[in-house]
């Protein structure tokens, strides 16, 4: 070490000729003060998680089932939020007011982005430092409602946004990348009317009812909510999140149609919610600017809806199937590592696209993780298809965790909570009631035209399986600008930790109290939480009898679209285009086929791609010795009945 | 759809109860604005990193080696930044200046953090509308220096603050984990003389040397550099970052030896160069305070420096070897999912201690690599071997590639640049220099007393590996208030970018033209890139003959103090605590061994550990029929000479 002792000597005569300023030291120290607590409160959470994951651990050790990892979250959340909330200091934060400068020139009615503050301008400092005058710049950050309320602002919280942009994309990404493709287009029919019209439906019921509800309250209370608050309110509270739910169907093996439709109808409400709030905020833009009801107004809210919804989902699947493409027909599947990175990028490009032409980034995310398991997924190496798989599945657990966490914590640091027992007692009631609204009519619509109905059973499952969970939060969290805004983040928040908790708890009593079957072979491997994608082997399924008549009209269409058309074009897939496509087209079909497609001789496409059988009812043996290319045509020829489309080749 | 279009009528009655003020909607469409330009940023970047992800195969496939992808990132985001900067129009920032109201008390000599502002207050709104007085929140941003630059401040550049805490961490934890141990702790005295000795004595020599350079410039420019600027500078441009070099050593498999010296430093030298930077804005704050040179500020940088670089190693090393208990002491590994959850969250909680203690996070994230690499991944199911290993190399390609990226674009875009032709011709010359000063004179106290000496082309090959990258680019961003600040940063990005593009293209001529041996079978598969943990297979090992006395006595010392007590403790190495323990401790030291620990008798430890057999020489061929418990203690015995521990079991 002698060159540094030598050096010390050198450096002690040059550090003579140093210089800074005192204020801008004093700033440095400010700056790092807060980087300390934000980096204080990131490690609470991460002691938070490392908490439920060790605890999960030891209840599954124990073969503990009542108690899911999301329950535990939020149980702990809320521990160390009390713990937060009566037992530290509070930051102090320094305000001063500030007005504009008098002969100021502005003409927007909005408040400007920054201000410019000399300091310390005229201010007498009474510390005796004399300070130069320097120019500031401070940023808008939002109205200030309350002007006591400063100092809890700082702990434990988030800027809401963070959950629309960092936390819900991988949850509902993996969401997509895992939907149970077999089953889920098997129950498309009913999925897509518990999603689309029950989650608009449950929204009304709510919304309506709430708005009863709140006129029936003190005069000061009802003033403050307008029928569209509750509506939003409706729209918030009505998807469903039963991650709790659906650990214990995995565990127990639950008959599959009830769980792809448990699961498909929660991972698509999610998506509708985010659109109809959306609409319902845009709704809200309009109608005020003309200052009156307009059936313009209210039409525009609806094609919101409609356009958004449809454009996100058309981003997302575009997204997809591009990349389904770039893995097709490059090599990049030879490095791994750059496929996967490629596969990371695209999805979050369908994220990011979305958002720039004002969509909404969820959905696309949604749509682009159905597309890229169904399509890229059979195009990547086996490392990159664990590689994403498994990066998915931990991200997943992470954000969800951390959100259930952040719920728990945030009951007692969020600063803008407002507690009122009459609109929460009536937010219970309503959300109840609108899951009811939900499941029960519609169900008896569907078993009008549905083959093996929807059973009593089922139907009280669907009903109890109606938890809350991270999109309302997101969606109650994100503006709590009003006192009506922030009575409903309290409301939503109690929902969601409540029912996590004691549904998700009492859904094992509930299963066996209804009778309903468990211990399906199928599921086995399948609908575990931990197989993120299906490597489902066609022989190990079990015959169902029940089951066999009911293929739903846009289930067989798409099937055949797809097995024709898309899965020939975006992968590796048999038959090739070449056979599918009219003869005009041939050749486009040559140019778009690879030579893999042509001469593939082995089967193991098919045993590795989950969803070439879709819509098939019967269980298919096949032998590992057969040629596929005999095996194909008649599977395509005989279990699809083509319609839409017609092969001239086969 | 029935019944969402009977539904719309009932809505349209309650609609006309709906009421929202105009001013909160302008700022919503403001906020979406934003929200906006920050998703087209982001997307920009997705979409170069896309770009280089493609463009990188093709390379790969057609097997151009001059260009490496931090290259072509940095390329990319060059052509981008150029794009953004002249064609794209400015965003619009309003902005006010603002005085404190006329009675406010205030006895702090800093900015307050928060400005109360009433709008409009007394300003002429001269749309027209009225616009109701409301408060709102204004929060400190920094200096504003230059009043007329404001609008291209929200130009695709992001808060420097997020290399330190989003973009390096991933980065240096995966260098980290991936140290190829055996090799590295071969030459730990050069690669520590190298990195610690070098990098302190390089940035005193190129801070002075600066000082020397910027004395002889123009007054104006002379006046505004301190001699703790040109330090500072000095220690931000000495780590080097030789991503490039190292990627075509694993292609042309290069000596180990080499590739562990430039990696080992490379990746020490951040360390030390974050913590020295750090040591001198403390000694800075500490100076100006008392308003003179004072032996004891000086002192107390120097006590900063140690005391900050070994705290932040000990709190790196701690949570990983508690990771290791962890993992050892509960049977989390039969749940991969929440064992990976674990080791993520233990991860970064390393960073986040050292954040709240005033530490540096990066250097903890280093050595808790290490320590996870070492101990912990010994304990974990390969199902968690591979799923951290592949995501830290994704997040670690992702993570690289944005900050070369983000280099390339704000050359442009960024708004603190200050372009001095004579800093930035001084700084090309002195980094030269500084490289030089770490090299030669270095390698010549350490031949001394080297047995297999560094021979010069070796040397040389160091000297050229002094590529500068991730680090200094975070250093120089990180401040940017002052004038002199900007020249750094504007010459720090000019030197990276000229080193990485050009020193690392012409990487494999200088290989050929220093004669630099290239084919070493023991190469494959270890230093590869892509193989982040060395699966090291003991029977592939070339003898090499040179080396074979090469044992430094810290090495040794680690070695045994870590085969007899570390490993047997942290890990399921063989032999147990029992047998390593002096007798007096046998009650304790029966506590801390596992079940496994003295039942298994195959070898699969030893041949995935890596670096059980640390500082062996001689390859030791691993018969897969032997009993270990033969081996073991043969080999702990007659190949590590024990040092400071006694084994009384053996």
């Amino acid at each position: 070490m002698s060159p540094v002792v030598g050096s010390a000597f050198f450096l002690f005569y040059l550090l003579a000729l140093c210089n800074a300023s005192g204020a801008d030291i004093a700033l440095d120290a400010k700056a790092t003060l807060l980087h300390r607590i934000d980096s204080l409160n990131l490690l609470i959470y991460t002691c938070l998680l490392t908490l439920t994951v060790l605890t999960i651990w030891v209840f599954k050790h124990r073969r503990v089932s009542w108690l899911h990892e999301t329950g535990l979250a939020v149980i702990y959340g809320l521990i160390v939020g009390a713990i937060i909330r009566y037992a530290s200091s509070t930051n102090q934060v320094t305000y001063i007011d500030a007005h504009p400068a008098p002969d100021t020139k502005y003409n927007l009615s909005v408040p400007p982005d920054i201000l410019r503050f000399r300091f310390p301008d005229k201010i007498q400092i009474s510390s005796g430092d004399t300070v130069p005058n320097k120019t500031y710049a401070y940023s808008f950050r939002g109205e200030i409602v309350n002007l006591e309320q400063n100092e809890i602002d700082l702990k434990a919280t988030f800027d809401p946004e963070i959950f629309f942009n960092i936390i819900l994309p991988p949850i509902i990404f993996h969401a997509g990348y895992c939907l149970k493709r077999k089953y889920f287009f098997r129950n498309l029919g009913a999925i897509l009317t518990f999603a689309m019209v029950g989650t608009a439906l449950s929204a009304l019921v709510i919304g309506a009812l709430m708005y009863g509800f709140v006129q029936l309250m003190p005069a000061s209370l009802a003033s403050s909510f307008t029928f569209l608050d509750t509506l939003y309110f409706g729209a918030l509270i009505s998807p469903t999140d039963p991650l709790t739910v659906l650990a214990i169907f995995s565990q127990l093996k639950v008959d599959v149609n009830l769980y792809a439709m448990i699961f498909g109808e929660s991972v698509l409400n999610d998506a509708v919610a985010l659109v109809l709030s959306g609409a319902i905020q845009n709704y809200e833009k309009r109608y005020s600017v003309d200052g009156g009801f307009e059936i313009t107004a209210f039409l525009a809210a609806i094609g919101d809806f409609i356009g958004i919804f449809s454009l996100s989902l058309l981003v997302g699947a575009l997204l997809g199937c591009f990349t389904a493409l770039m893995t097709k027909f490059t090599h990049v599947r030879d490095w791994p590592l750059l496929e996967s990175a490629l596969f990371v990028l695209m999805s979050y490009a369908a994220f990011l696209i979305a958002e720039v032409f004002e969509l909404t980034g969820v959905v696309a995310v949604l749509f682009c993780g159905i597309c890229q398991a169904h399509y890229t997924y059979n195009n990547l190496s086996s490392d990159s298809r664990n590689r994403t798989k498994q990066l998915f599945e931990l991200l997943n657990f992470l954000a969800e965790n951390f959100i259930f966490t952040y719920i728990g914590v945030s009951m007692f640091t969020f600063p803008k909570h407002h507690f009122d027992p009459w609109f929460i007692i009536a937010g219970f009631l309503t959300s109840t009631l609108g899951r009811a609204v939900n499941i029960y009519p519609l169900s008896f619509l569907l078993n009008l035209g549905r083959k093996p109905p929807i059973p009593m059973n089922f139907q009280h499952m669907l009903f109890f399986s109606g938890l809350r969970g991270a999109m309302s939060f997101a969606l109650a969290i994100r503006n709590t600008v009003s006192e009506a805004r922030q009575a409903m983040l309290t409301t939503t928040s109690l929902i969601v930790i409540a029912t996590v908790v004691l549904q998700g708890g009492a859904a094992t009593h509930a299963l066996a109290y209804l009778r309903i079957p468990t211990g399906y072979d199928a599921l086995q491997g399948q609908n575990d939480e931990n197989e993120a994608l299906p490597y489902r082997d066609v022989r190990s399924e079990t015959p169902r009898s029940g089951e066999a008549g009911e293929k739903a009209r846009l289930a067989r269409l798409w099937g055949a679209l797809d097995s024709r058309l898309l899965k020939p074009l975006l992968t590796h897939a048999r038959p090739p285009l070449t056979e599918t496509l009219p003869g005009f087209l041939s050749p486009l079909a040559r140019i778009l086929t690879t030579t893999r497609q042509y001469t593939q001789a082995d089967n193991s496409l098919r045993r590795t791609d989950s969803d070439s059988d879709l819509c098939l009812d019967e269980p298919q043996p096949v032998p590992t010795s057969i040629d596929p290319q005999q095996l194909w045509p008649g599977l395509v020829d005989t279990r699809i009945s083509v319609e839409g489309i017609t092969g001239s080749n086969i």
